[in-house]
């Protein structure tokens, strides 16, 4: 099945699913089932299975799923069994937090390059990194051939960094910014938002 | 309506459609189409069209939605038309990032507490805060009648932060601590997940 024939809410949820699968793992457990799974993340066991089932057969009636199985599945159909190299952009106090967070490892992310345009903070060292500068980006991220980006400058300068990133050949944007970002219909860059407002908001909603 | 009736996965795409037309309006424009919002959101008209009849008639045929109008209305719905207190636990990298982040204002939201149960941080001023002992924590949001928590504590001790704070009265948890969280069956909690290797995750399948 060609990759863009599965939609993209259900490319969505897989993370979810192999974050729950590796929590179980560290647990020393062996098989999980849809229900099981299904109770950990909140989705029901019937949209797990057919989730699951558009990439191939992974579970047996009645035996369920083989958790390491399924785990090495879900990194192949993700392609995170190797760790991608991400370039980290705008140094504030979340660039700062993602630069030093430790749930990148064995999980298919390596930052491996951060810039900010502020001259006090080029050439710091901010955990493993020294912080460049931005006007370098664009021609480091080509020479490291990296197609990721972290984004976390300020909302008014987003846009315009986001312009460079892709001319320099990033395909993937997670996105700190408080903005929506525009980018070219004619090259297929993918943005996810990290908003943390965005978040609270869809829990208001149910409160009494 | 009642709330349970309408489907989460709607719910969770208002605040993103929310976003879109503030900007919008930012940009002084006064009307839009379920087309041109679509376009920004990356969801088809249709998908917006049929999640907003769930609420009511918005839209008029031909002239399509008032943005002020639907601004209110969204912010109605998702109950954020005043600002909700919030408390944040955990004033590691990432809870001192969200302590002073600006994107809260106005999009009915206001840290009113902060906690850390590291004596080298309890009683320091961080940004317009006070960080107050992990202690006091219960009994401060209890007085407080604050419904809302972002946790930023390690994975080690987040299911347990996470206890006391469903027992003192936190019905909704933005989680950043990279481990899911066990809610009791009894009480309605809403928990966000906000990591960011699931962010990068949902991109990396469609990397070529």
């Amino acid at each position: 099945m060609k990759k863009r024939e599965i939609p993209d809410i259900i490319v969505s949820r897989l993370p979810v699913y192999l974050r729950a699968l590796r929590r179980m793992q560290a647990q020393d457990q062996q098989t999980t089932s849809s229900q099981e799974l299904g109770e950990q993340v909140h989705i029901s066991a019937a949209q797990i299975r057919k989730d699951l089932s558009q990439f191939g057969e992974f579970g047996k009636q009645g035996t369920g799923y083989n958790i390491a199985f399924l785990v090495n599945k879900l990194r192949e159909i993700l392609q995170v069994e190797r760790a991608w190299d991400v370039a980290l952009v705008g140094m504030g106090d979340m660039g700062h937090a993602l630069a030093r967070y430790q749930g990148f490892t064995d999980r298919g992310f390596r930052v491996a390059l951060v810039f900010d345009n502020d001259p006090e903070k080029i050439g710091r060292q901010v955990g493993d990194f020294v912080v460049r500068d931005a006007r370098e980006m664009s021609q480091a991220i080509r020479e490291a051939g990296i197609r990721i980006a972290m984004l976390c400058v300020p909302a008014a300068v987003a846009q315009a960094v986001t312009d460079q990133l892709v001319e320099a050949g990033v395909r993937a944007i997670l996105n700190y910014a408080p903005i929506s970002l525009k980018v070219p219909k004619d090259v297929d860059v993918k943005v996810q938002y990290l908003d943390p407002s965005i978040g609270l908001q869809r829990m208001t909603y149910y409160l009494d």
